[in-house]
């Protein structure tokens, strides 16, 4: 996608370097950061400068080559093993992460005896996964846009609810949720997005919102408190959020918040979908309840980050000095709440069943 | 209650002076703000120097109290309506505001044409919402500390969500929601409170925190996101919250975000209590859907208060500039998703017939 004019992508990699756009400074800066070695790459996952299943996913796979283009020659595989434990113990919820890192490695070890080879094979590895990522968000959209429709039929904006960035930003390009949303407003379909803040990082708020306004998309950003109120107002007509993990029956892992969502959702008769690249599924995992949910640092609860009245990127605590917080990053959506998973090959029910098919009809 | 060991209410008026402990300070400074005349008193209901159902209604008692006090001999009738309206117009939705000035109007005028007498008179009534304001807090802990039981009837704290603050910040004391939580504490009794940080103005991270760390109640602060994750895990054995208005069906309006809390309880079989006392009930009001709801500034959702790493407090803006947002200040509950409405006269089923009966009960 473009910022002010200029294509970019979230994640790439130049020979060893990898490089991200700059995710905790946006909105108020853009900037893109580099990473010369993989231990890099893996800080910058572990402390989110980039973030979002596919685009951790990406950064871990570009992790992996940089983790071949520096293995000695000698004790090559070991390396690379430990260069993929450590990419893989950056965060525990998003199964593009594992995905992208198994991957890589299976495709650079095949290659051995010859290193040479095994460090050709990551890289182009790594660029598959990437160049993959890529064309399943612009598919996702596709696949995803007839179905921004109005539940009354009747004219007017179609109005959705988007929870947390699943956008560009969270990708390698175009997004999963925000995909659908993109596609149809580039086709001249009238849509209006809630943006919600999704706190406590406040995707929602920074990047949702500045991607939106970049594309053009209409939007009103809302309090994390505010959805079900226009929800029960009739003023939703559907929700559509990414996911870190599907599991095998259509349990999703999503960002907190998520679930109270699909719930309320669910309540009022409101469509509920999710859309992800069939690489968020994870065969292993039966159901939601064995998806391991990250806890981070109290502090991204209790402290705010933002610019001052002076323009200055700064932070602000807004409890008392002594108050502890918790602070899950993700919660799970059972499938019985979930319309739909829309996916680059189409879209599945959230069932064992539906997943299935998924899984068949994907291309990788 | 007790700040810092010394006790405190939350709204008082000395002579023609209305003293106001200042919310927005809070937690990070704990100041007493003065107000000399009617007008100032109005301001501070607007900008939220107080806040919440009983304190909003005993400062714009004693507010109504100040317009006596300055209303000239003659046109003194005139002046007290007036006062009135303006005391009336500061914020839609809190049903508190409309029963204390109505109150205290109506005694000052009956004692009409001595002017002197209708002085006395409003301050009389202003000082006798406050005293019952804070009897009825008072009595809600003692009425409402039985229902504080585990869903498992196991040992271990009763784990409870609260939303805002519906402590004795938001009354005249004591609080409605978290005064049965006070009292079963006092009582020896194992509790332990989530609290919701409550955005866009944080009254949970910011007042409720602060309100239990000074009284020693065992918390932790969560984002708005993260309510439906820990119930939905079976670590909530229920949620209790304010209100700003009780229609006569037992539809209640309250802070936003108070919906979802109580759709998501409901599917998850948790119960959900509302507590306030029986001024909060309107009776001219037949249901939710014809409650105001009042929409606050945007800024309050892209700029956020707190105190930077220097300890100064300062506000950060968390979006683009451009971003534009929308701010419901509250929602309604209908009447369904309610398990009691907890008051100072007894426990009640939300509901016409229960609201009738809790009528019957009031005392004034």
């Amino acid at each position: 996608m473009k910022v002010n004019g200029t294509p970019y992508r979230t994640v790439w990699r130049d020979g060893t370097t990898v490089f991200l756009i700059d995710q905790p400074l946006l909105p108020h800066r853009f900037e893109i950061a580099k990473f010369p070695r993989h231990e890099d790459t893996a800080r910058a996952i572990t402390t989110m400068v980039t973030r979002g299943a596919g685009a951790i996913g990406a950064a871990a796979g570009h992790g992996m080559a940089q983790v071949a283009l520096e293995a000695p020659d000698s004790g090559f595989e070991a390396y690379v093993r430990a260069g993929a434990k450590r990419l893989e113990n950056t965060r525990p919820t998003a199964q593009d992460l594992f995905y992208a890192v198994q991957r890589v490695m299976a495709a650079c070890l095949k290659a051995l005896p010859d290193v040479a080879a095994a460090r050709q094979a990551a890289c182009r590895e790594a660029d598959t996964y990437a160049e993959e990522n890529y064309a399943a968000g612009e598919q996702i959209g596709i696949v995803g846009a007839p179905l921004m429709v109005r539940r009354d039929g009747g004219p007017g904006p179609v109005r959705i609810v988007t929870h947390c960035n699943a956008g560009w930003l969270a990708f390698v390009d175009w997004g999963s949720a925000l995909s659908p949303i993109y596609r149809a407003h580039r086709d001249g379909k009238e849509v209006f997005v809630w943006v919600d803040e999704t706190r406590p990082r406040g995707q929602g708020a920074r990047l949702t919102a500045w991607e939106l306004a970049q594309e053009g998309v209409p939007h009103a950003l809302i309090a994390d408190t505010a959805t079900g109120y226009y929800m029960a107002k009739g003023e939703v007509d559907l929700v559509i959020v990414g996911a870190d993990r599907i599991a095998r029956n259509g349990d999703v892992a999503n960002k907190i918040g998520t679930y109270t969502r699909a719930e309320v959702a669910n309540a009022l008769g409101i469509p509920f979908y999710v859309a992800a690249p069939t690489s968020t599924i994870d065969p292993d995992c039966a159901d939601g309840s064995l998806i391991p949910i990250e806890e981070r640092d109290e502090e991204e609860v209790t402290w705010v980050r933002g610019v001052n009245d002076a323009g200055e990127l700064t932070r602000v605590r807004i409890t008392g000095e002594g108050t502890r917080a918790r602070n899950p990053a993700f919660d799970v959506t059972p499938n019985r709440l979930i319309k739909g998973i829309i996916t680059e090959v189409g879209v599945f029910e959230a069932s064992p069943e539906g997943i299935g098919e998924a899984l068949k009809k994907r291309r990788f």
